[in-house]
């Protein structure tokens, strides 16, 4: 892919997020919901835009997916949001008062994968003529959040469904990697569980932007789709095939600030935009238009540009950098500075940047 | 190290700063300097809070250091800051006026390895009667920045004394990890080099908190030293025998969200708290009061802690974590919550966060 434009206006480092890009991702997604009959829940976390929810809802995503109430209320005040899935065990009083907070100008769903999180929900939401709708989270091979067996998510389920200001609405899960058939599976068994003991499971909601293009194989028990990374898409998600370089719409926009030997030059990006997550790839990002050149090594201000052969650029030079991983990236500077091609749109704040409550 | 008290009005994941320990971390570093006729210039990189820079000045430091522009004025704005060191290639017009405005506001020291970044220094300060002196930036073995040779260093001590507006001042290195005895040699052979053309090397300064307690032993060459991390301290500086637990400053105060086996719990703090940075270690920080515990994974708003043996935390429980590396964690929350032992301070804003021009 070619190096791209390099904003000769635009003060570096700076994310820059092509908004053309961004909304041909989108609209691409939608329309394999749609031609598949999969409803599309994206995890706002990669943009953090209120612009760019807009838009996926616009196009027809049945409501947002947030991490953290913070996330989800600084999406909402920026308007036209008004369905939301909360993917996090809220726990403790502070939270809760949150939440509720939440739920008043939202159709709101949450998750929660054990009693005590059940019942922090039940003592908040008391209310049998609005019951807050929760799923049970699964663990069906990643090994972080969930219940670990179907049982255990049908026996999680009867003890929402006991609790007056709550009711019990299906199931969620983040897939293994590599292995979203297993979920599936796990997801099935799981559902036939919460069936026999007389449930009704209306949600099944899967995610992760590597099996984007597969998701319509599993649509028979998953409902619903939550990818993150898809709008901007990153170097993690080339590599394993799911876009190219030019469906990429997050970059890293740099100056050249040492060229000390003919193998090395330096940047004024380091691991405070880039960030340190590798994916398990090698090195920290991809410069455009030079696949010679590795960023062996980051820190938090200076990226380190590395080639076996002449590192040919100038101090001065721009550099354009796929990121390994797009969401981190946007959490890391108040503002980006939107594109489309080579014209400047303009500075935007990401209004859910930093938010962790 | 005990697990330390959890601070139940917090809500989190929080960043705590322990003033005391900050305090005692500043005045212990400020000692050994004094006893050895050091000078320190901390760099404020780690805290990024006006209050703490100030700090590090009355108690004697000869100024402070900073990578970016915009961090230094941050630091400025906060008041009682007049010797600012910035160790950054200071390049293009924009940068260049916000340097000008620097520069009227402190005594100003900058930093240059290349023609071109002096070329840009020389064209925007003029004034023969009140030069900016200019340290050259060398690279004694890390491989980032800085020219490469003793005689390289000579040449643009040269080209720096030749513009009317600049003065050459000196010398300014990163040593390489674990030789900086071989920084201190190449340093000497500079310097020698330098006067051997008739220049003179007021200052030559070195950082790196990693071998802060062995500075006095190069201190006939090394005239100021620049730590940084040194004022919290951290898991990578316990590991390399620097200081102890009880030293560490800043820890992450987290809450358990999810216990979903025996021997896993999950955590609400993930990379946009802790940061992936590894820092050649396993595992993402140490649970205080929990040896056993090893927090094998991060994802943005989870950390994933696992035992051999049986995990013994339950949903709701608390735990602090002395991260593997500080100076990141300051810039990812607005905000740092400054506690002395286990009484709150207050809520502190991280006035120099997410500063990168």
């Amino acid at each position: 892919m070619a190096a791209g434009p390099s904003f000769p206006t635009v003060d570096t480092p700076a994310v820059l997020v092509d908004l053309d890009r961004a909304e041909a991702n989108i609209d691409r997604f939608q329309r394999y919901c749609d031609e598949h009959g999969l409803k599309a829940r994206p995890h706002i976390k990669t943009h953090k835009l209120p612009s760019l929810a807009k838009r996926q809802l616009q196009m027809g995503a049945v409501g947002i997916t947030c991490q953290k109430i913070s996330e989800a209320l600084a999406m909402v005040e920026g308007g036209g949001i008004d369905d939301v899935l909360l993917t996090y065990n809220v726990l403790g009083a502070a939270k809760l008062k949150e939440l509720q907070r939440l739920a008043a100008r939202v159709r709101l769903t949450v998750v929660a994968d054990s009693e005590p999180v059940v019942d922090g929900l039940a003592s908040a939401f008391t209310d049998p003529a609005k019951p807050l709708p929760v799923l049970v989270e699964c663990d069906t091979g990643a090994g972080r959040c969930g219940v670990t067996t179907p049982e255990a998510a049908a026996a999680l389920a009867q003890h929402i469904d006991r609790q007056p200001g709550l009711t019990f609405q299906g199931l969620m899960t983040y897939p293994p990697k590599g292995d979203a058939a297993a979920a599936a599976d796990w997801l099935a068994r799981a559902k036939a569980a919460c069936e026999a003991v007389g449930l009704t499971v209306t949600t099944i909601t899967s995610g992760g932007s590597p099996d984007i293009w597969q998701a319509h194989r599993w649509k028979d028990i998953v409902t619903e789709y939550r990818p993150g990374t898809y709008v901007y898409f990153d170097r993690s998600l080339v590599d394993r095939g799911v876009c190219t370089w030019d469906d990429c719409a997050l970059t890293v926009l740099t100056t050249v600030v040492s060229v000390p030997t003919e193998h090395r030059a330096i940047i004024d990006a380091g691991s405070k935009v880039l960030t340190s997550d590798l994916l398990g790839l090698d090195g920290h990002g991809h410069v455009l238009g030079r696949p010679d050149i590795v960023i062996d090594q980051l820190s938090e201000e200076h990226g380190r540009l590395v080639s076996q052969g002449p590192i040919g650029l100038r101090v001065g030079d721009r550099v354009r950098i796929v990121p390994n991983h797009a969401c981190v990236v946007s959490n890391m500077l108040d503002h980006v500075v939107t594109v489309r091609g080579d014209r400047i749109d303009g500075p935007l704040p990401v209004a859910a940047r930093g938010l962790v409550w």
